[in-house]
């Protein structure tokens, strides 16, 4: 017997609950920190956008500093959205192009592979974010969800590069929930999610599949530890089912833990 | 009762059996990724010719590619070194300045830290590492010991982060005795550990200890759980206990974990 459609789709999460769960976790973390500062990257994007509200929930404005990290081919939307933001919070931001060192970096490294070029810049991004945290002595936030990271849409050591992950465990479906709830500035929630990898990037054109169609599957996949058969039995398009299932398993590799030398304890000599 | 001093020191390693260890581990951990092909920065220091050496054992020298990354600001021996290496193991080497992009960078911003410019530059080399591992599809070999692990002498998310780490249980001092085992040449094993993060930069001047004096300690704090009073009570010198325990206080957020938010159950709405 087929369940309905309401029973397949993703269930809508407690944003209170959560909310307060998040800004309990971010503030309880800092506390713990050796530093009062938290530093983040914004990009006017749902994520980063959600991360920063939160976190002026969690601790005084005055200690979360945002890095806008636009390279010359950003839309213009990157910058202006994220000023918006930080105005609207009262946060300090600092407005750094990234386009000297990158376009230094390509003209040596000629390369057509337009993704090898983006995760360069993503990780540029996080090797900024924690230079200026060791100028400004702050924890690193990171805006990493549940979604990109089993569809494997983030940069190794790149976007996941943080001291604290406050959104690994909602999918990117929920993080637009909560954006809702937190009334954030509807062209941002509405905004197509884009890693800013070239311009006009999107996560879905990229993944092949949007997070609205992946999130109900990722969450039956993995938190109800359903099989595939299971969940075309059940009615999911097996298309979308397969596309997620090859996401997931082509990324396995990026989601492993290191792998360090287990030596036994046979290795001094008596 | 005082212990004698040769109860104190370091214990020695049983060369062949880590050698072998090693060797396993780098062997199957390859033979599990979806990679053939593994990939590591060459210094010309002790850590990574070990590394490559160790490496060349365990996989076909056809499948290690190693990356000379200097600066122009590294001494000369880096590269010289390095090419000696790969040349003695017939590996293919990529040379790789990265001082236009480094240079691009410092220009837009000056700051007088040299540490935190040394730490962009690790971690321009880890992204490097990366961006090359993507072209030549190839796992990431890292080469973090466990002095400089302890010692917090490494930057976050730069020289450790790697697919694969196999000198993460081996102290400073074991690793040059797996050296010398290894038949390397002596100016590599005897050379001042550098980290290449600024012209005639020397680990041992930023720790201001040396391995060899700090090894035992952590051995005996780390391994054995010895109490700073119990390691003065057997004789150590109280101020290299006291530096080295700074050490390991100072940098103990720089090892912890990622903290991300854990959610209850209860987050999804009936």
């Amino acid at each position: 017997m087929k369940e309905s459609y309401n029973e397949m789709t993703l269930p809508k999460i407690d944003t209170e609950l959560v909310r307060d769960e998040i800004i309990k976790f971010i503030r309880t973390e800092i506390e713990r920190s050796p530093y009062n500062k938290c530093i983040m990257g914004l990009s006017g994007g749902l994520d980063s956008t959600v991360v920063a509200y939160l976190t002026c929930e969690a601790v005084r404005k005055e200690n979360l500093i945002g890095l806008l990290m636009p390279h010359k081919t950003s839309t213009r939307d990157v910058v202006e959205d994220a000023k918006f933001i930080a105005k609207n919070l009262g946060i300090h931001i600092e407005e750094l192009d990234i386009s000297p060192q990158i376009d230094a970096f390509k003209e040596n490294h000629p390369d057509d592979d337009p993704r090898r070029l983006g995760s360069k810049m993503v990780r540029e991004r996080s090797a900024l974010l924690y230079y200026y945290a060791g100028i400004y002595k702050a924890v690193v936030l990171g805006t990493a969800n549940k979604s990109e990271i089993y569809l494997g849409y983030f940069t190794k050591w790149g976007d996941p590069a943080a001291d604290i992950l406050p959104l690994t465990e909602l999918y990117k479906t929920h993080v637009r929930q909560l954006a809702y709830e937190l009334e954030l500035p509807t062209n941002v929630i509405e905004k197509h999610p884009s890693a800013g990898m070239w311009p006009g990037q999107t996560d879905e054109d990229e993944i092949g599949i949007s997070y609205i169609d992946a999130d109900p599957i990722l969450y039956h996949l993995i938190d109800l530890k359903y099989t595939p058969e299971k969940l075309i039995k059940k009615g999911y398009d097996p298309d979308l089912i397969k596309k997620v299932v090859k996401r997931i398993s082509d990324s396995e590799f990026k989601r492993k833990p290191q792998r360090k030398t287990k030596l036994p304890k046979t290795i001094f000599k008596k």
